[in-house]
């Protein structure tokens, strides 16, 4: 499969490039969330637009292939920037930055006004976004990865904008599926709840587990 | 409920601010789309980044609320910029511009390297945002909108980043629940599947249908 990348690059040198992967991406993250609610007049949005077609024209300088892929450094760091999720130099992703624990993986996130759907409220779409996500970590983490076969949403009640917490665990496996759960909430309790089926595509069953993780990035 | 604006801007004066929200929100796309896929050093970064804040900091001299909410103007018009699928000035957006036919809704659509889960393919749950919003507007378009109350997505292979279609209709009604399917495909056939159910929430059954339409902006 194309878009898996193995690449050798020192470990003191990767960890600066994800600090500066970091920078960009939290810097255009505060840029879409200011274009979502600005209120500023006809000359300022030109100028702001100046400014953002000049960075644009900087970073395309010089890129890598159509898409970022999944690259696996030698020293067993994973990079999935461009992931919609998890991705550091993705601006679309908050990002959700997961930890594992044992038997299940969970995460605090904050969502600006960039993930509305209804007013004052995450869109319906990006809670399934986030979930699936969750969940397919759940399924990497106890060793099981899969691409999303089937993905359920029940939402309890509006999510709003702002102070989140995801949860996701594996529950069983069958065979080359992996039925996996999670939930989305707030202070105030559960706003949305959500079943996955992870599938384990026939290319990746002859993988050693390092490179079967990728699967997870769905 | 808050974030239901009612405006009167004259229409002329409104086309005009639809022309620059869609101006400012795709060159903010074009430098998301550059950030995931550039490869410059970290002079070019710095320099980039410059810009980027330099851009944030224009557009924060004046903002709305929170978040953008949802805009019914005088002549008929609804603002929802800030839809996290639909919204013009929204750079997470696509942003997805649907077509309404008397039995179905449909729109095609370009997804870039922002979009991407599993190496040169769509994140899964970015299909499931796509559709969840494309079930919500098949159900406004038939005239029986609601929230999302369960999305369930199959997924049939792997979906290529690139050119979509996505389609999605209202199957039927029961109470204050509509019944809504759709899919995802390419020209190759295809690759996912959704089917939801849409809740009319109880506060919004008194309204005239003009402002329940804003209730499918799930």
């Amino acid at each position: 499969m194309s878009g898996y990348i193995t690449e050798e690059i020192p470990a003191e040198e990767l960890t600066r490039q994800i600090e500066r992967a970091r920078e960009i991406g939290d810097s255009v993250r505060s840029l879409v969330a200011a274009t979502v609610v600005t209120d500023v007049d006809d000359d300022d949005l030109a100028e702001a637009r100046r400014h953002i077609d000049a960075a644009t024209e900087i970073l395309e300088r010089r890129r890598i292939d159509a898409s970022f892929g999944l690259r696996f450094n030698s020293d067993g760091r994973l990079r999935n920037w461009g992931n919609a999720v998890e991705g550091i130099r993705n601006p679309i992703a908050p990002p959700v930055e997961f930890h594992a624990e044992p038997d299940h993986v969970w995460s605090e996130l904050h969502l600006g006004p960039q993930y509305e759907g209804p007013p004052g409220l995450v869109h319906g779409g990006v809670i399934a976004l986030i979930l699936d996500q969750v969940l397919g970590n759940a399924a990497v983490n106890a060793g099981a990865p899969g691409m999303t076969g089937t993905l359920t949403i029940r939402y309890r009640k509006g999510t709003p904008l702002g102070s989140l917490r995801v949860e996701g665990r594996l529950d069983r496996t069958e065979g080359h599926k992996s039925f996996a759960s999670g939930t989305i909430s707030t202070a105030d309790g559960l706003c949305a709840e959500a079943e996955g089926i992870f599938i384990m595509p026939r290319w990746a069953r002859g993988l050693d587990a390092s490179r079967q993780m990728g699967v997870g990035d769905a």
